[in-house]
C-alpha cells in the first residue's frame, strides 16, 4: 500500500520516539526529528512507509554509533516468550483448534512492536495473551488459510519482531516445520527479528532460516536480496506476519496470509476493520484465489471462540 | 515558550486537518503537508509553534483562495453561545461568585478550538459548559486574579476563538468594561476571533476593540503592531485566552493571567497539569508579583465549586 498523508505525522512521532529509546542526547534527537522532516518532505507517496523508516533508522544508529540499538529489548522480549513457551505449547495442544490458537498466539505477538508502540511492558504481553483467546477472528479466512496451508508444499513465513517470533514457532509447529522457510530481516531494524533472533527461539534448528538482504521493517521485495527474491516467487504460501508486511506487499500477486493486529487507523481502514482488530487475511491482489476451498457456499464467517472449558487450566 | 520536538507531529496532524477542513482538494492536501515539513525541517526550536503555524495557514488560505476559510464555522460558533447568552448571564449572576463562575465560563469556551480539534460539535460546547462549573480550578490563583482585577485600571484582553469571545464578554461584565481593552487578531487564522467576531459578540459597543495587528494563532509581540505593543506595554493587567496566547506569551515579564484549557500534553507538562484541566494561572515570568495579596500567608488552595442549590435552574 502506498504512504498516506495521515501516516507522516505518525512516522515523525514514532521516530521521536525511537530516537528517544535509542538515546538520551536530545541534540541527536532534534537532528533525527530533522531529517525525517526533510525526508519526508520530498517522500514518493507511492512508496510504502516502511522503505522512509528504513532510511531514517538507518541514520539513528550511525547518529548513536550503535549497529543494534534494540538488541537488549530483543533479547528481553525472545526470554519473556522462551519462559511462557511450554504453557503456551500446552494451551496449544489441548485446544479443540490446534492451529486456530496457534494463529490466535501468533496475533497476540504481535504486540511486540517498539515501532507502533514506545514501549512495551510485560503486562501488555500477558492482556494480549488473554484477549487473542477470546478476541473475534474471521472464521472464513481461517478455512482459507487452512486450506492454504494443507495444501502448501513449500512455505515462507515472514517474521516480524523479536519475542513475536517465539510466538511464531509455535505456529510454525502447527504447520509443519519440514515445509517452511522462515525469513528474517537482513540487518537490526527497530526490534525486528533477526537471524540472532531465529537462533533464540530455537528456529534454526527446526526450519531454514533466510534473511530478506534488507534492512526495512517489512518486506520491499525490489531492495531484497536476489536469493530472497527467489524464495518468495517459489513459495506456493507465504504468512506475513505484522504492519511492515503488510504495508510492504498487500499489493503484491502472491498466495499471502496477513497475520496482524491492526494497530493503526489507516491500516485499519484499509483492512476495513477496527483498530485493536485481530486480523488473519488473505491478500487482496492475489488473483488466482478465486474459491479456496473448491467449494462456492459461503463458509460461517462467525466469530471465532475457543471454549473456554477446553482451555488448560 | 519553544517550540517542543513532540509539537512538531502534532503541528503536520493539525495542519493536514485544517487543510482538509477547508477543501476536498487531495493535491492540495498533500502540497500544505509538504510545505509544513519543509518548514518544519529547518525551524528554530526557539520560536514558538504560533509562529510556524501562521505561516502555514497563509499558505493554506493562497493555495484555496480563501482570505477567511473558517469564516462559516466563526459565524456557527458566535450564534451557538449568543443563543445561551441570556441563560448563562443568568447563571453568573445567580451564582455564589460571579467573577469565579464567568472564570469558568470562560474557560468552558475554550473548547470551541478548531486547531487543536478538528470539529467541534453543538455537543462539546454543553459538555464543556456542563463540566467548566464542577471542574477543579486553583482558588490561589482565583485570589490573585480576583485581586488583580479589582486594583487593575488598565485590562487588555487578549481574546482566542470566535464562539469563545462571546463567553469573553460574560467575564468582561464582571471585569467592568470600562476598563477593558479587547485585542482579536489582525487578520484570519484558523477560527481565532478578529473583529468581525468581536461585533458579532456585541463587544464593539461595550469596549474598546483593537487587533494585534498580526494574524498569528496567538500574541507574537515582535510581529504585532506598534499600537498593540503600546496597549500591551501600557496595560496594568492581560488577560490572555487560549494554548497560543500562553505559547506565544508565557516567557513575557507582565502581568498576565493565562486562562485556558490545557490541550495537548506538552503544555500540560509545561503548566504542572493534567491534560484537560481548567487553568488560570499568573505567567511566571512576572517577577514584580512577589505577595500580590499582600499577606505572606498561603490561601487555601482547595478545590473550587459552585453549591449546586445555588445554581438556578
Amino acid at each position: 500500500m502506498r504512504a498516506h498523508l495521515d501516516c507522516i505525522a505518525c512516522l515523525i512521532r514514532q521516530t521521536l520516539s525511537s530516537a528517544r529509546f535509542v538515546t538520551d542526547d536530545e541534540q541527536i534527537h532534534e537532528q533525527v526529528v530533522r531529517k525525517i522532516l526533510r525526508q519526508a518532505s520530498c517522500m514518493d507517496m507511492d512508496r510504502s512507509i516502511p522503505a522512509t523508516a528504513r532510511e531514517i533508522h538507518r541514520f539513528i544508529r550511525e547518529l548513536v554509533g550503535q549497529s543494534d540499538p534494540y538488541r537488549q529489548a530483543k533479547e528481553w522480549s525472545n526470554n519473556l516468550i522462551l519462559k511462557r513457551y511450554p504453557e503456551l505449547e500446552r494451551l496449544i495442544a489441548k485446544s479443540t483448534d490446534p492451529l486456530e490458537t496457534a494463529v490466535r498466539l501468533a496475533i497476540a505477538g504481535n504486540v511486540i512492536d517498539f515501532g507502533a508502540y514506545s514501549s512495551v511492558e510485560t503486562v501488555d504481553v500477558e492482556k494480549a495473551i488473554d484477549s487473542c483467546l477470546t478476541s473475534d477472528l474471521d472464521k472464513t479466512q481461517l478455512e482459507y488459510f487452512r486450506n492454504s496451508v494443507s495444501e502448501a508444499t513449500d512455505i515462507l513465513y515472514l517474521a516480524d519482531n523479536a519475542g513475536e517470533i517465539v510466538f511464531d514457532r509455535l505456529l510454525i509447529e502447527q504447520l509443519g516445520p519440514e515445509k517452511v522457510t522462515l525469513a528474517v530481516k537482513g540487518g537490526p531494524i527497530l526490534n525486528d527479528a533477526t537471524v540472532e533472533d531465529a537462533r533464540a527461539a530455537g528456529l534454526v534448528d527446526m526450519v531454514e532460516v533466510i534473511d530478506t538482504g534488507d534492512d526495512a521493517p517489512g518486506t520491499i521485495l525490489d531492495t531484497s536480496s536476489t536469493a530472497f527474491q527467489c524464495y518468495f516467487m517459489a513459495a506456493d504460501l507465504i504468512i506475513a506476519k505484522g504492519q511492515g508486511n503488510y504495508e510492504t506487499l498487500s499489493d503484491a500477486n502472491k498466495n499471502i496470509f496477513f497475520i496482524l493486529k491492526a494497530k493503526c487507523p489507516v491500516i485499519a481502514q484499509h483492512l476495513d476493520c477496527e483498530v485493536g482488530q485481530m486480523i488473519l487475511t488473505r491478500s487482496d491482489a492475489f488473483t488466482d484465489a478465486a474459491d479456496p476451498l473448491g467449494q462456492d457456499e459461503e463458509v460461517d464467517s462467525g466469530v471465532g471462540s475457543i471454549a473456554s472449558d477446553k482451555r488448560p487450566s
